[in-house]
């Protein structure tokens, strides 16, 4: 059987997540239906990243077979009829190794978190950023971030349902950037990068260093909740609706 | 009576546009309801710019005079409170003189216009760019952009139902910037200034210039669209929801 790669962009919002569930919309359920128009019969898709509920991508991956050899554009073009109106779009496509696997071989998932320091509500980008009212300060957040990178037991930053085996991971970037924008607000884009990540890791993080920020915390309480190994030492966790799977890095592109 | 200057955001797409109508929701009139729950009496405010029907404002100006001296902070977190779950929000607030008018102080308004430029559907910009397929050359749009510059009879770029005296204005400017997008696609922003715009008028420029970008017109055409002084020589009219009323100039920023 034919196997493709799908590389999504989808808003989180209508979901209750990547993973199908028996009665709730997910966005696994879309994809796999839009399947069956094409080849009906039982379709069943693994994803690079299994984003919660509300948690958006911009490249999500994934990979699905095919009972015939289709042209990967017109495969695109033919799901993204049937993905309407749904908010999810395959936005590349291309044809893989049998053994190729959008999660098993994946080297890195990198995670974007938008949050937005505005005091009047943003009606232009509702559900798409955090926003905070509370001026933060950029660069103490930063300081925070840097504690965390590296080999370490994220227990405290894992959710008590996490079902991964293993708390230990290894942080391979935290970056802050600050953009300047258009209404004189500031922007701040968390960067995260790691080969994996445990359930609601990015977001106890983010809702962690707005603690930072906002002056609630040092960047030594961050070192104590990393070291306590325990989840209640975590900062609150931040809302779903500013997380991005960006991308996932594999040994070589199949979309390149 | 003291008189406050506003500068407002909102997402145009629920509205029938800025301006109050009696059945239709109006951002004029979302506005108004917002102001007489503080001040219960009927309200008339006035903007520098009545946006059509789904299209947005980043920085749209209007002014409201009320019976009591308001701190202009505490005007904008009350009128922001009542306003919502409308997608209309205060960004900024000031006293100003009684003299001082949205719409005739005004000496330019400027509009921005964002096209995307990709072909699988743009789920998480939904509603808020104008997605075209095609590909579109930058430099041919920027040829007969300029083309537009200047003070002309702009009679082939104005709506049938202008309420304007006169079809004649100056386009100050009309800038399109390509902004390189993490997706791979190209966006183009189109940064447009002139002192007052005629109905439609930036959606007939932008209409036409996609002809231009597609290759199905030349820079000369835009030419003797312009020279026609007709109507029916006009490009397809682009759709709003890629509109925004970017900002208004006055001879003193109020809200700097």
């Amino acid at each position: 059987m034919p196997r493709y790669a799908l590389k999504i962009e989808y808003d989180g919002a209508p979901f209750c997540g990547w993973q199908r569930q028996t009665s709730d919309p997910s966005v696994q359920g879309a994809i796999e239906a839009a399947l069956a128009k094409l080849e009906p019969r039982g379709h069943t898709i693994g994803a690079a990243g299994r984003t919660d509920a509300g948690v958006h991508a911009l490249g999500q991956v994934a990979h699905c077979d095919m009972d015939k050899t289709w042209d990967a554009f017109r495969l695109s073009e033919a799901l993204n009829f049937h993905l309407k109106p749904a908010p999810v779009s395959i936005v590349a496509c291309v044809q893989v190794a049998d053994d190729w696997h959008a999660r098993f071989s994946a080297l890195e998932r990198r995670y974007l978190f938008r949050l937005v320091n505005r005091r009047a509500p943003l009606v232009l980008e509702a559900g798409k950023v955090w926003q905070v009212s509370q001026k933060l300060d950029g660069a103490a957040m930063q300081a925070g971030a840097d504690r965390l990178l590296g080999h370490h037991d994220f227990t405290t930053f894992r959710s008590t349902v996490c079902q991964a085996d293993s708390p230990m991971r290894t942080l391979d970037g935290l970056d802050i950037e600050q953009v300047a924008r258009s209404d004189g607000a500031q922007e701040f884009r968390f960067h995260v990068r790691a080969r994996s990540f445990l359930h609601n890791q990015v977001r106890s993080f983010v809702g962690t260093l707005e603690r930072v920020g906002a002056g609630a915390w040092t960047r030594d309480d961050v070192s104590a909740a990393l070291n306590a190994r325990d989840r209640t030492a975590c900062g609150p966790v931040c809302p779903p609706h500013g997380l991005y799977l960006a991308s996932v890095g594999y040994p070589e592109d199949p979309f390149a």
